[in-house]
């Protein structure tokens, strides 16, 4: 994953930059975003309860410590809890998912807290992928895909099958491209998933209730199992954009598919707003499984302990955030939230002032993934350095400007094609100078080899 | 492993008990132990670094929140870090290693923070165990012995080795038994690791310097890779007894064996007096492995996400507690360190003096595992009831008592034999409850069944 990225000093070599800005991640608190004060104070207060008695904190704060303390065994966030995630969060999730679905029904017994959102989504492919079958087992997924999945899936002996997102349609995922994944996979494979990600990462896309109702009728077709990826579910921006999960998607179109098509959808307490990565929680919701398979995947999460209490705990605040009149209310929303809507529109707007660059609107998530159209010559030159071309470029990014990005060819891209991604989801101040030194760095650059 | 057992619900008939005790974890604060103020003081002011403005935390507690979070990307521990552990602890781990070792050096690159020693376990068992070899690897493995590494164990393919630990001789680890259980495992597998927990986990002993010697011996004559569980090393509280690790051991053997028997030591922030099991964090150190290994398991501890960073602080806590002369080392002294002391020889003791109970000294550890000699007529209605013997007596223990201790038979036990494993890691006052309501029923029960 991206923290395999080893931290890159530049020490020692006089530079324009005072300090290096990272927005390689889709880390909020390490690009700026300051974290929300209402969770930190409930888990500080569940941490050290003495903090309760004193009237420095909101009446709600203290009373939510207290609800989730009681849930502890030994009233303590130090204790072992129920591998599948502490019974009352588990329960106080599956209410949200209701609420957030409009009312289609979910089930406690059918969620998994874990300790992060792509664990839980390894254990799910362990039970989907054979590792020993012969054709190999095939997960169809997009291109471009953020790599945590796709190391997944490799270390799983899966076949990675790439559909192509379309760029030119603001990375729509697009029903005829899957059909021709699924027909070229058939060649070397045996397809039975189908990896989605909505928001997209790291393209900034929001899938339409019409699209989503063809992916299911392919899957269906296709006998595929459905993995949603719907971690940045709360950061949807686009003004005629709205998140709507595929279990809803699923439910509105009613029997037979409602009660067929198996999914498994993912979310985290590390993106969005919450971004408490460092916390490591995140849970799934599986729809449709066969009991039998229902009882393997306990045994599965039940092989490793609970997952962190303190993250279990944000858990709880990220789907029962202060409501109005909730005393921790008002600053609870103090938060950034459109700051972020004008990032997106002034990033993209600027980069796409820039001569040679291209990005798509961003509708949702963390990130920008602008297209860069590199001169010929700095693609040669970096082929003689024995790097990729979007490398190159990043890496000049950050020797000359101090800006870490990550390169397209990290995530995958069409064949001559080259990509930055960039996280947007930062302070202000930051965004305005990320945009200043990257405009006078474009251009150097672009002078220096046309 | 120990989650996995369902709450029993007991309510709706009338007891003699008010509330039930668990004692059948290893887990301090379910079992009543009061979580160190240190080390919360620490978290709650990293997680909410506006505690420190006033003069409500002492100076010490403030310096090493403020020192834990500088090491954080943005000052948070929201954000993510690197995936073998935050890299100024686990250079603190390591001091902590060579100090704890009298000098035999420790290197931080050979060390991996994880969520918890027993995930560490099982990456470190996936490079030991080829799961599609035939015939199966072996792993050597004690008896008894706590379930998550059997069920890692099972859960990889490989083939469980039992070796008897000799109770009768306070569970010492012997030789001979190691050579007898090789021997058979020849003919069945290929055994390639010996796992070993010292101190142990649930028979209380702790291996002297000696026998450890002969293991290491062993271990290199039978080229075995020596799984060295240490999570208890901080319980040793056998007047004569300490604790050495397996590494410090090896070390002092000297040349070839220091040079060349491949070791892997587990640690915990769970175990102990810390007890934090819900924050989530252990790490491994790895000896002599080949510089190939070592990047396969860089990879496979790569392959997640860091462990909780909250966590990973209190292991910093853990290897580098307050000293004599900072202003919290009074209160992180004043802890109940002696209770444990007297309880391990009153419940022995005690147990000792109840018809039908066998104990070995507890040397080391959080548990008491005595013997039990159930009545041939108990054994009967068990059998009729179709359970387990010692499984019959717990639940009866349970039901009557309201004492939730574990059977002998989740940790494997010599044939015709019975015991019942309880952490007699809790305050005073409880365990004074716990060998009251024993006595109470065990006499009741052996009159039932004589």
């Amino acid at each position: 994953r991206d923290c395999l990225r080893p931290s890159i000093k530049v020490a020692g070599v006089k530079k324009s930059y005072r300090e290096v800005i990272d927005v390689s991640w889709g880390d909020p608190h390490r690009a700026g975003v300051k974290p929300l004060s209402f969770v930190r104070q409930v888990l500080a207060a569940c941490i050290y309860p003495q903090l309760m008695d004193g009237d420095k904190l909101m009446v709600d704060v203290k009373q939510r410590a207290q609800m989730l303390l009681r849930a502890c065994p030994g009233g303590s966030v130090g204790s072992y809890c129920a591998t599948a995630g502490v019974p009352e969060i588990v329960e106080r999730v599956s209410e949200y998912i209701t609420r957030r679905d409009g009312g289609v029904p979910s089930h406690p017994e059918n969620i998994y807290i874990s300790s992060g959102s792509q664990w839980a989504l390894t254990n799910i492919l362990k039970v989907l992928v054979n590792s020993e079958a012969s054709p190999r087992t095939g997960v169809l997924t997009p291109v471009p895909c953020h790599s945590t999945t796709i190391l997944s899936l490799m270390a799983l002996g899966a076949e990675v099958v790439p559909y192509y997102l379309r760029e030119e349609q603001g990375w729509a995922l697009d029903v005829e491209e899957l059909q021709r994944a699924w027909g070229s996979a058939k060649e070397v494979c045996n397809p039975v998933g189908l990896y989605v990600i909505n928001p997209g990462n790291p393209a900034g896309y929001v899938q339409s209730r019409k699209s989503m109702q063809e992916v299911i009728r392919f899957a269906a077709e296709k006998r595929l199992f459905l993995l949603a990826d719907e971690v940045y579910q709360d950061c949807v921006f686009g003004e005629e954009t709205e998140f709507v999960s595929y279990k809803r998607a699923l439910a509105e179109m009613g029997s037979p598919l409602s009660d067929t098509v198996e999914l498994a959808s993912f979310h985290t307490t590390s993106k969005g707003l919450m971004g408490e990565c460092g916390l490591r929680a995140g849970y799934v919701e599986l729809v449709n499984l066969d009991p039998a398979v229902m009882k393997h995947i306990y045994s599965l999460f039940s092989a490793d302990s609970c997952a962190p209490v303190l993250g279990q705990f944000a858990l709880d605040v990220m789907t029962n955030p202060p409501q109005p009149g909730d005393p921790s209310y008002p600053l609870y929303m103090k938060v950034d939230h459109f700051l972020f809507l004008i990032h997106r529109k002034a990033f993209t707007e600027f980069i796409n002032s820039l001569p040679g660059f291209s990005c798509q609107p961003v509708e949702g998530g963390a990130f920008a993934f602008p297209r860069v159209f590199l001169p010929p010559k700095a693609i040669e030159t970096a082929k003689e350095l024995g790097m990729k071309p979007d490398t190159f470029y990043c890496m000049r990014l950050l020797e000359e400007a101090g800006v870490l990005s990550s390169p397209g060819s990290e995530y995958g891209q069409q064949e001559g094609t080259y990509h930055i991604r960039f996280c947007i989801m930062t302070p202000s101040e930051i965004m305005e100078e990320i945009l200043r030194r990257l405009s006078t760095f474009h251009k150097r650059f672009m002078n220096e080899f046309s």
